[in-house]
């Protein structure tokens, strides 16, 4: 039997952009379907979709697995518009972020532990399979259908487009914080890289009341990192007596960049059992000195997105400190020369695309 | 003004075997001296000591920061002939272990914290300056004098070459399973290596209770994995079979090898934020896919050695459990075989020099 057509899959029609395969990366309009709202889903219409790196790699086929045509998207803020019968966590109405996974086992030792972003069957929400075996659309699109363990209150005083990155860039950074001891005041703490997940690891930073140094490639960031966001001391990676001057100061650095620099000067930087959190993705291996990491017990820790408890109390401590991403709003049509600009590093901070006023249906072919 | 020689620098005579420079590797007899006993110190009359992979890469000039001449051995053993009149911890005539450190600063965050290992100030026992400038020298020697701090009761029921390893192989082992959450029964640890460090891993995380599977390159470790040792399960790492019915299981993994195996296909074994925890040395880089430690938030963590502390207790675990190293007693002059033999991996699993019976008073040149 053949497999039904994305637009004829499920009884819901819906819209977005979506990349046809992965050799372009080129975005354009495209017709497809949700499945109708379960008993335990949450019907969103979108309002804001951030763009990411993972987006962006995702428009090139950079990870392998996933499934075209391909809708990116995982940064979505919205509005519910259908609740099913047994969903209790929000209202028709109410404005919602939504998780950047869309399904995991719920069986397994991390999601019995409430950190179902380890599920080794964690369902991402694009180019992949959903637990009915149809493919999963991001949120470059009108309207999305979700269980309700991934969909959350959003704060009333948090602006929407501000607010968009920080369900997966924010809560990345919030959670490798958090989630390694690097949240108390009197630590120090590095940011490698000030993009979308830099910006916001200083902002989250110097609200728990740590110190900040950004170390950046990019001389022209650093009155940003200490005028805009209040980082404490900017460091240039290439600059030989500042990386020295700062050696072993540090506690913990947040790894931002979605890149390989040299790991080694970076490595020396950190203090006895620094930790060294990786939240960038880069597609190169990381070449790590054995020895750096024997004398002093430092180490190196990958830290992806969050879980949903974990979004929750990061949406409202950033409601409460006023934290949102520093964004550039633009149209649904502008994504391929966003795409463009955010693979050179040309955007301060994030890409939100305003959904609700620039998406239209695509005219029939 | 010349400094003094290696025999006249302190009032004490000693004598060992050394290597002259890190040239040839090749060891010899050699005098010197040590301090006399300060008001702290603790002077040893050393009975056996232990031959590790750090003596072997010292004696070639692997870490490039010694001097020589240089007395390898960080792992002895010995019985206490004078005492300081501050020392309390110690008595005339008691059997000792001496730490794998001989100094540090005693003011940092790790010394204030008691885990004065991962001092930036440590003082290694050879090759390195003392608080005084003069050079340490390690154990291969007749006498050695430690300021207390560095210095154990070691139980009595514990063999004393068999023991000899522990105060450094044996607490690197036993800390890498503590100092991680890796010491629990319910959890699987995979233990990478089967040599001097891995037995004793395999070993102490079976009187902990865990569940241990041995990986290694060789089938011929099998047997005593399992039958010596109580390993539950042996895994070779070419084996793609055995490699891919073990991905996703294990809890931990310990990896105790001098070089450097691809470490993909092992972090593929390690479930959910499962820790990798260098214990060996290997002097190439370790190359790592990010994605790996990303996605199910996995880490690398670097734990070399123990502290004065945590050694304490892990002689007295040992001594309650009966591990002690599985040792081929050795006499001095047999040194420079062994060290070509350890080079190998031909020794299961531990040479340990019987410094009383076999270190002679060097002749006259």
């Amino acid at each position: 039997m053949a497999r039904k057509s994305p637009e004829d899959e499920h009884p819901v029609k819906a819209y977005g952009w979506a990349v046809k395969d992965g050799t372009t990366g080129i975005l354009s309009p495209f017709k497809f379907s949700i499945r109708a709202t379960g008993d335990n889903d949450v019907r969103i219409k979108i309002l804001y979709c951030g763009v990411c790196r993972t987006d962006l790699a995702a428009t090139k086929n950079a990870f392998g697995f996933l499934s075209y045509p391909l809708v990116p998207g995982r940064e979505i803020v919205g509005i519910v518009s259908e609740i099913g019968k047994n969903v209790k966590k929000v209202k028709v109405g109410e404005k919602v972020g939504v998780a950047p996974h869309v399904g995991s086992c719920g069986k397994c030792k991390s999601c019995v532990n409430e950190v179902e972003n380890f599920c080794p069957k964690l369902i991402i929400p694009y180019g992949t399979p959903y637990h009915d075996g149809t493919i999963c659309y991001g949120g470059f699109s009108n309207e999305t259908v979700r269980d309700e363990r991934f969909v959350f209150r959003f704060p009333e005083n948090l602006s929407l487009p501000g607010g968009a990155p920080l369900v997966s860039a924010g809560v990345t950074t919030y959670g490798a914080l958090r989630n390694n001891g690097l949240d108390k005041p009197g630590l120090h703490v590095g940011v490698v890289g000030l993009g979308g997940l830099g910006h916001l690891a200083v902002k989250f930073a110097k609200a728990l009341g740590v110190k900040v140094t950004v170390i950046s490639t990019n001389p022209s960031k650093e009155h940003d990192a200490i005028n805009g966001f209040g980082a404490d001391a900017f460091i240039l990676t290439h600059h030989e007596e500042q990386m020295k001057a700062a050696m072993g100061t540090l506690d913990g650095i947040l790894y931002t960049v979605p890149v390989v620099h040299a790991i080694a000067p970076l490595l020396s930087l950190l203090g006895s059992q620094g930790k060294f959190v990786l939240i960038g993705a880069p597609s190169q291996l990381l070449e790590v000195p054995p020895i750096q990491l024997l004398f002093g017990g430092k180490s190196i820790i990958g830290s992806a997105a969050g879980n949903v408890k974990q979004i929750q109390e990061m949406l409202e401590f950033a409601a409460k400190h006023d934290i949102i991403a520093n964004v550039e709003i633009i149209q649904m049509d502008y994504i391929n020369t966003a795409m463009e600009r955010l693979d050179k590093g040309d955007v301060r901070y994030r890409f939100v695309i305003d959904i609700e006023n620039s998406l239209t249906l695509p005219s029939e072919v």
